[in-house]
């Protein structure tokens, strides 16, 4: 193994070992992720995975987190619509990407692997901010420009569920134009604010 | 064959074999479904089947359909919140049906089966009425209780998306009190209406 290993920074290898993992999940799913295939996969030793991470879930889950975006609302604080459209268009992104599609499969096998699904929820979403459009309204709450008490578990996660409804009924990643009528028609109603625009 | 044909009315013939497709879909798969394992299942001849359908596709379609709700506003229309709550009552409880597995199977395997896929959505959505809440708010906007404008398709899609949503984010169905939220917290809000409990 020592002979397929290449001359890498510290980063370089895990960004090689992180994007090995979600390949590997996605060719070869769940049941059949190990150390060995993801080392392979990833040009490198086997111990320096186990150096880093004890099992395959553990790269998995470290893959996951590095990889899941996380919105950044304008420092300002003035232009909640636009941020709240901004965080919607990041999910949409992330959701055509492989990382996606594993957090997806695993998802998916809740039954068979109920704790990384838990573990997805609290070290991935969580970890990040939630829900998309969740950090943008809290935001905008702590700085006095939106009532708190709108903020309750159905109100930040109405963008999440129709971007998700509208991609599994259609088969097809929401436009901009249907992001943006998620938050005009949907999202900004439920939180006290007439559309801007 | 002929010796497992019993004597039966054709509404109860019928109900058997919409009974056996979703059956034999949940087990087998969409791949195995043949008019012949759908038959000896019902317990009648392959012939029975023939006589109203082409295709075991078509058996399958016209069980879903048979077995997929419709919401029924209050005809006075004067209660739109607990038609809302009724509506995603409905949805729910058809949730935890073999029909509804069914269904997911089906829009799961999409890539596969496209033409399948639209036709659930044409020929048993759209036939019931589209999408859970979406029959009461249009009985109300025809009855002048409600501006047409906002029944957007966004906004006739709040609902069935939150009922998603936190049916695959728990992996359990929603709470009548998680209903209750969704209608107060999320549509009343997007079609202008305070909440009235």
């Amino acid at each position: 193994m020592a002979g397929t290993r290449t001359r890498r920074t510290d980063a370089e290898l895990v960004a090689a070992i992180r994007s090995a993992v979600i390949t590997e999940l996605n060719e070869v799913g769940l049941g059949k992720l190990t150390m060995e295939n993801i080392a392979l996969r990833a040009g490198t030793a086997k111990t320096s995975l186990y150096r880093r991470w004890s099992t395959p879930q553990a790269v998995l889950l470290d893959a996951l987190q590095a990889e899941f975006p996380q919105e950044h609302p304008t420092p300002s604080t003035d232009n909640l619509r636009q941020d709240l459209i901004d965080a919607l268009k990041l999910m949409v992104r992330w959701m055509a990407t492989p990382t996606a599609q594993a957090v997806v499969t695993i998802l998916m096998e809740r039954q068979r692997h109920p704790e990384l699904a838990e573990a997805i929820y609290t070290h991935v979403f969580d970890a990040k901010g939630g829900r998309f459009t969740s950090t943008v309204l809290h935001t905008y709450a702590d700085a006095g420009k939106l009532d708190p008490n709108f903020l309750t578990p159905v109100v930040t996660d109405i963008g999440e569920a129709l971007v998700m409804k509208k991609t599994f009924d259609s088969g097809e990643l929401p436009s901009d134009e249907t992001i943006t009528a998620i938050v005009d028609q949907a999202i900004l109603p439920a939180i006290g604010k007439k559309t801007d625009s």
